[in-house]
């Protein structure tokens, strides 16, 4: 096989493409508008860690290189919470044994354009992609140079320069939607070689409209996430001197604040950034393909980006060599099974920014998880909680928010309802529903 | 007044912008990159006719321009239905006197864009913008000429280059969503100096998920449009020949084509567009401004894409004489004022779309605008038919689709209720409803 394939976008779905790509057996050609991660430093805008876990693992190990990244992961257990009095509370991911995985996006990347350079695949940085010819799958850079191929994919992210051409092609349905919130990230910074928080666990900080994360690193420090809104009562828009953010942080994160003595330094050092998601159809257009965040960006909230990224890799080569590699059959098909659980994960993690900063607290909200375990206990193999369809499973998404759904609906019931719970009952509904009963 | 007011797009919303800002007493420049459309032919994908009614004509008198414009309206007293044996059936599209009006759209704008430079106006044709710098309110061409004024207004259209810039700032909210459905243009034109169907009319042929329409011209042709999906059993896609769209018309439209003997050339020597609806948020950045399409593109079913546009400029205008002009404050204003009712007109748009093509000659459908005009009849002031609301009234958009799903839930309550109905009793239960009850 000989086919030239151009990917746009050296980031962690164009690199892991391009490395199974070119263990295929293609001519393999990546072009990246930044400078090569390897000599610069961090971009502006984007988390500096993020949560590995099951969808973006298999892709990685398929390809090879779980083996060389399993090092630099911390697992996550599950979420521990911190009320304002600084009590904690843990809740588990999953069943014993599962956990998800803190990585640093940059080192990843950098191994990920590493283990594709020596497997030959050539990587040109510093190339800004400016206008696409789909008539000639001919890409043109802004330094004049011109690139044709067999197979253009566009893994240029959120604000994908394949996906702003295919914007001015007739009939190209497109959103872009910010929420509410912005982010700023802080970090824990350990005073000896130990890390100040349980490493094992994704800390949280619910605070009703808005929260505080936090992501355990290799060199022990924490990486912490405020998720905040930008306009309002309490918002970015209102922490104007450092004398507000330590006020701030002294009563809504006073058991942080005591680890970031110099959270206010650090909250107007760093930059404020958005969280967009985008929707687009069609991802294809002729021999050109959009994958991961340039055909649908999410929110953080369900940890699933980069993964659904990666699955997209694995499930677009997967079906493009059952199709022997007939890209003009293989991109309208992928487009057409896949962009349902794009959907999918868009709208499930808008909906899990609301569990998060708002529910994980409520009694309400624990009440329902421990009926759930329960639930879980007594059918392990029948009821798979909604998290765990997600995070643990290759369920297309679009499934698992469907049975997630059916189990809100059913647990409603049965919470409503006086007495002992009955189990099989409980199953049985499920069952029914989930047939479409 | 001095402020110096640039606005790109030179279209009926810009024109008439143009006008009236210059009779304000500002210093007006319109930059439009076609052609002046007096030395050239009408534009691909835009459509020929357009119906002017009540909210586009309020700004036209305002503006002094109307009486200029009034010669070249061909008043359309109501919906023609042509069914598929060829009856004709009557609807009314208000009381006795009220009407909309069938307009060309080359000869609107030539006449709007004449009336601009006649009042000072200077109109720059064949200017292209290419990019706008937002911090200086700075415009530049694709000829390299730049403009700095005090505010800039974009109404330049479904595919704004204004928009477009704003869309790559942080946090702005943009969709574009295409239909199902496509149109094609085609003419009857009389043999003698005739029009062939009546013309004081807008003639429909319902025929489900597809329809033809067809506007009286002045020079006594009609102007059809026929409204079909692009894909799917009945579609463009499926009409190959001429052969095949002979057929097609003879089975569906056999009234219209003895009017259209070269039906099935036109077919192909015309143009087949696309129907998109743009949304985005926010309207106004700095000191520039998005009016008409530029901000809210819709479909055309309800015959409000230009008259909404022009009651922007009426609502813009107007809000930005109240506040003394100070635009820092206009633009946030109008913006917030005004985007529900854009939203409103959208959605009513595409609704439209569904009555006109497969409602109208529906049994259910005749039941209903039965039972509402007499209700009308007996409360002729508490109770205004929707369509009436929309094309007859200054009342903001997004009220009339309030009022509008009130009046269709108070008519479904009395549809399915058995013996005669008490009008008294549903102008009630509307009123109720109306204050929230």
């Amino acid at each position: 096989m000989k086919d030239k394939i151009s990917i746009v976008g050296a980031g962690l779905v164009g690199s892991l493409l391009a490395l199974i790509l070119k263990q295929k057996g293609f001519n393999v050609q990546v072009f990246e508008k930044r400078n090569d991660p390897r000599k610069s430093e961090n971009v502006e805008g984007r988390s500096i860690n993020l949560a590995l876990s099951h969808r973006g693992i298999r892709p990685l190990k398929l390809a090879g290189v779980y083996e060389t990244i399993e090092p630099y992961l911390i697992p996550m257990k599950g979420r521990m919470m911190h009320d304002e009095a600084g009590e904690l509370t843990f809740q588990p991911y999953g069943k014993e044994g599962q956990f998800i995985n803190s990585v640093s996006r940059a080192q990843l990347n950098q191994l990920l354009i590493e283990s594709a350079e020596k497997a030959g695949v050539e990587v040109h940085f510093d190339h800004k992609c400016t206008d696409i010819d789909f008539e000639n799958n001919e890409l043109t850079f802004h330094n004049g140079l011109t690139q044709q191929s067999d197979l253009v994919v566009g893994t240029d992210g959120a604000f994908s320069a394949i996906r702003k051409n295919l914007q001015y092609t007739d009939r190209f349905n497109f959103s872009q939607h910010y929420i509410e919130h912005g982010y700023k990230e802080l970090s824990i910074i350990p005073t000896d070689d130990k890390f100040l928080l349980e490493p094992n666990y994704l800390h949280i900080w619910p605070r009703g409209n808005f929260m505080l994360i936090a992501l355990p690193n290799n060199d022990k420090t924490f990486t912490c996430t405020l998720f905040f809104p930008f306009e309002g009562n309490l918002s970015f828009a209102k922490l104007t001197t450092k004398d507000e953010v330590n006020a701030f942080f002294e009563k809504y994160f006073t058991d942080a604040k005591a680890l970031i003595p110099d959270v206010a330094d650090q909250f107007f050092d760093n930059p404020t950034s958005s969280l967009v998601t985008t929707k687009c159809e069609p991802w294809h257009k002729n021999n050109t393909m959009l994958l991961g965040d340039a055909a649908h960006a999410i929110v953080p909230f369900y940890g699933q980006g980069m993964n659904s990224g990666f699955e997209d890799v694995r499930l677009f080569v997967e079906m493009a060599e059952g199709m022997n590699w007939k890209w003009d059959e293989v991109l309208p098909a992928y487009s057409a099974s896949r962009k349902k659980d794009a959907d999918a994960i868009s709208e499930l993690a808008l909906h899990n920014f609301i569990e998060m900063r708002d529910h994980v607290g409520d009694p309400d909200f624990l009440r329902r998880k421990k009926l759930e375990s329960k639930i879980q206990e007594t059918y392990p193999k029948e009821w798979i909680p909604l998290y765990s369809m997600v995070t643990f499973s290759d369920m297309p998404y679009s499934e698992a928010l469907r049975l997630g759904k059916i189990q809100k609906r059913v647990m409603d019931e049965f919470l409503q309802k006086e007495g002992d719970v009955d189990f099989d009952e409980i199953i049985n509904r499920f069952n029914t529903l989930k047939q479409g009963g």
